[in-house]
């Protein structure tokens, strides 16, 4: 596949709200993952359970997804922009948290992904 | 100035529609634009003239700008996400296009800016 393949069935997955299918399916084994702190996990099982972790105190109630978005001197990355609509559990307030994701693909599969964010998510 | 407050001062005067201020003010001399194929244009100068094209053809009827957004790891770089709603004169027919810049930063000046989108722009 390409890379543009690879960025629009990642985006088509995450609209249909597959997150998980999304790592379980085209995240390589080895990939890593870097947050907006720049605290790096590293492993498909691992970066899985931050995400399992991350919204395990929160309300999910959706989200929105643009791109995917390329650049010719990267021509093994993507990047999105996301709006995840939350409310976490300890509070009750619903919030809406925005983020850059860029994506770096590997033999069909996302071997990186660095989240561009402000704040704490 | 920090990297986010450039990001800051960056958003604030696009919000504010000063894009070429922006450029004038916040671009360092030999700053370098990567466009979305790939193509380099180095030198503020140019990549000014390079946006004056751009806007020639077209009406400007507005944007939106979300960000800035950070990662710890690349801690000279902010990421944006535009919409451009625009009307090619050519065509008449409005439009929005949506893209992502990365920009890098040293000395308080931006040096690089590399746009992300999908299709020609």
């Amino acid at each position: 596949m390409s890379v543009r393949t690879v960025g629009q069935k990642f985006v088509e997955l995450c609209r249909a709200g597959k997150n998980f299918d999304v790592m379980r399916t085209m995240y390589a084994p080895n990939i890593v993952s870097v947050e907006g702190d720049g605290k790096e996990t590293a492993g498909q099982g691992p970066v899985i359970k931050k995400s399992q972790d991350w919204v395990s105190d929160k309300e999910f109630n959706g989200e929105t997804v643009a791109g995917p978005f390329f650049n010719g001197a990267n021509p093994d990355q993507f990047a999105v922009y996301f709006t995840l609509d939350i409310t976490p559990k300890a509070t009750g307030k619903r919030t809406t948290l925005e983020e850059v994701g860029v994506y770096t693909v590997k033999g069909d599969l996302i071997t990186r992904e660095q989240f561009f964010h402000d704040g704490a998510h």
